[in-house]
């Protein structure tokens, strides 16, 4: 591991995301690695720019992109006017998975939060994905939720 | 029942919300009912307001606010840029629980996550809930996710 740093996405790295997104096993089942890129996804990117509440970040290492997450802000009425940070789309690349990224990227997440007034992190994780909840428990996350999902599109 | 009615809450709503966020056996022990309103949720309330993102509904039944709930409305570049709209936060006034009103509103919510675009509808819901996990079976969620959090104030 190098000196990897961490900012904010920008548009010429939609393409090298939309590979992390293809390169995981939910992942290959439902996105689409073409090129050009779908639409679809350049139309999220900007909605995910215009939202300040919204933070995509890309993780980059000797000129590469070998990261992301999305962390999103939430301010809400409950626990005395809590905020929550809610990290969602964390992918590694696949060549660079086992080195400690991870634990990197959830230590700057959590910092990320806690600047913005955050007093709470959460996250869902898919059930499937057993081999993380001991990586998420050894940050200090409790499995104190169901995490309940509702598809709309009849998929 | 009556007819109940949704709306964006008001500035005027926020004690009524507040209290009812109060009456229950979770938020009893992490509310504070005191009047004047405790600062936080004054701040809360306007930060919620400020984005466009989320939406704070109040149902109001005959003059009287008997229920309330968030929605967060969340861009993403995962699953092909899907929008994902979030609940949280769903009280229902104690004296009107039983009465359906619970089936309404997440009707309700879905019906505006769809309007919006989403194609997923989210929330977490705390384990020690036992009652209402099949509640949202009931509406079609699925339990998939676990629900991981992760507390920054030491509380």
């Amino acid at each position: 591991m190098t000196n990897p740093t961490f900012r904010r996405a920008r548009r010429a790295d939609l393409e090298a995301i939309v590979d992390m997104l293809v390169d995981d096993y939910i992942g290959a089942k439902r996105e689409d690695g073409s090129r050009p890129l779908n639409a679809k996804y350049v139309a999220a990117f900007e909605a995910v720019a215009r939202d300040e509440n919204q933070y995509l970040a890309v993780v980059e290492d000797e000129g590469e992109i070998v990261g992301c997450l999305q962390l999103s802000f939430i301010p809400g009425i409950a626990r005395l006017g809590m905020w929550r940070g809610q990290i969602e789309g964390v992918r590694i690349k696949s060549t660079r998975r086992g080195e400690g990224l991870g634990h990197k990227m959830f230590d700057w997440a959590i910092a990320e939060c806690r600047a913005k007034g955050c007093e709470m992190v959460q996250l869902a994780m898919d059930k499937t994905r057993t081999d993380t909840l001991r990586f998420y428990e050894s940050l200090g996350f409790k499995a104190s939720h169901e995490g309940m999902k509702l598809g709309l599109t009849g998929k």
